[in-house]
């Protein structure tokens, strides 16, 4: 396992003319770098979950228009490719476009991208000091997936409000879902927290709800891949069931997401919820178990509507489902 | 992966004057029997869920008892060294009580033994018979972890709802979670039911909300570990989430078990839920997937109120929790 400083690890740096990501897919037991020299590289980076979390595949994509500009490559080919890597996180689509204007305006692509990703920090940052103050002194707090550095160019979503509440002084506890198929919360955020001494646990996902029942539960903080002008979150399977648990049991349950995670344009009839492999469900590790020819279902997303979340953070502050439309947008 | 004719599969057999298990944790890989020669072995096969699932733990510590009369141990001593093994499936203390009475009313314990395995053959049976009235021809079922003929003598007791539905000719559809951490879903519940080609297909525990909210799912139907008197089902972790989420859903939530699972004298907080060892989160397969130092929550079972539940098949047919008490006890 790994042992290193916390602060050297970033998941993506623009570096001598590439891109160099930590390869997640090797976490938490191997630190390992995937370069990117070209666009195509960071389409199978973003495809492959190299790189994952809605802000950081936004940031990735970047680059690697920058690439294609960089090697003179067809950027209008290089957008598509980018745009088909994976089709709900909406970060992915609003930074291709910002790089699409710049290089149609004439501007520099990468100048661009290194400002998309200047941006991502600040408004990272911003999102923990808003939404700080609903954490309480002694909370145990539940999170799923990863929306920690490692999901975001630093500081995280939701976890850069558990960081914030916790470097404040605030005595918290945080329980990680594994979430399976792909187990980011026991590999990257229980990783993650662990490494800065924040203290963290980790449960399988479908024990939340016993959890709950046992008043073990605080607060549920989660981060989003996609939220619709009426509330409408889309975020990593296993979100919705956790959002119906918390009602349940009258916990307070938020969703925190920059700005650029929010599309005004979509209703949710054009929203695509993406189906991944079922070998995500039936291998763990390589290791078969499902048996053979029996088939499994894998949607990598679920919706949760706005009336089952108490507050949505953003970089511009906490706002109920209802106001984002009037509010925020 | 195993294609042997199904029925030659049984979870338990008394061969020999021994008891031939199917280890269960080599499924659905491999097919390999233990032996238990002495009721330590019995023990032991309990504690490791080498055998496991309520009904089938209780046949396994009769003939554990058995096993010290045969070879002239001290009953006593088995006895309590096999009601330790687990804590919170309430058939493994009533048929070691049965097993003790015989005893000490200078009857054979293995003919009891014999005599609690015949009859939890004719019980499942009827729970099949009582049960499939609830399921309707094109019904997709989700059931979670194994309560199958692997989890009993035969037929098992939710598995064997859906069996009789679908031998009697109903077009069903089975969902199995994937039961984390042991993934008795998608290791025994669809080793099962694809081995006699009726049609299951595997989620990630997390995703059974998702395919509510999408109207995939008609009906919930699970086993149960120990019901109290009020309705009040313990059953394998996942269970208590599933009957909220089936609540939120308006999908009826079945628990099937056979009058052995009732615990008429306990209350909830005399009812010990297990936890156990945290590797079983941390590991899969021998691999680990949490961060070395990270502790894990393991636990095995949780607790669903009597509101959250539609009916309780039982051999003696469908109850409401309210009905246990007065109708059924």
């Amino acid at each position: 396992m790994l042992r290193r400083g916390f602060n050297m690890l970033k998941a993506l740096e623009w570096e001598n003319n590439r891109l160099k990501l930590i390869d997640q897919r090797k976490l938490p037991n191997k630190l390992e770098y995937f370069y990117c020299y070209n666009y195509k590289d960071v389409a199978y980076a973003i495809k492959e979950m190299v790189v994952r979390g809605a802000p950081a595949i936004g940031i990735a994509a970047a680059y690697g228009m920058a690439l294609a500009e960089l090697n003179n490559e067809d950027i209008i080919e290089a957008y598509n490719t980018l745009k088909n890597t994976r089709p709900t996180a909406v970060n992915l689509f609003w930074a291709l476009d910002r790089c699409l204007r710049a290089y149609k305006e004439g501007r520099s692509i990468l100048e661009e991208a290194i400002k998309i990703h200047k941006e991502d920090i600040e408004v990272c940052k911003k999102i923990g000091e808003m939404g700080e103050r609903v954490i309480e002194d002694g909370d145990t707090i539940l999170t799923h997936c990863n929306a920690g550095a490692l999901a975001t160019s630093m500081y995280g979503t939701a976890l850069s409000v558990i960081r914030h509440a916790f470097y404040n002084g605030k005595k918290i506890k945080v329980i990680a879902d594994e979430t399976r198929p792909r187990l980011q919360g026991a590999k990257l955020t229980a990783f993650e927290l662990s490494y800065e001494n924040i203290p963290v646990k980790v449960i399988v996902d479908s024990s939340a709800g016993f959890l709950m029942q046992r008043g073990e539960i605080d607060k549920i903080i989660v981060g989003a891949d996609r939220i619709l002008k009426d509330g409408t979150v889309y975020n990593k399977i296993g979100t919705y069931s956790l959002a119906i648990l918390a009602k349940y049991h009258n916990i307070p349950f938020y969703v925190t997401a920059p700005l650029s995670t929010f599309d005004i344009k979509s209703s949710e009839e054009e929203v695509k919820i993406e189906e991944r492999d079922e070998r995500e469900v039936a291998y763990i590790e390589n290791i078969r178990i499902v048996p053979e020819g029996v088939r499994c279902i894998n949607y990598a997303f679920d919706k949760t509507p706005p009336e089952l979340i108490t507050g949505i953070i953003t970089e511009k502050g906490i706002f109920k489902p209802e106001e984002i439309e009037k509010k925020l947008l």
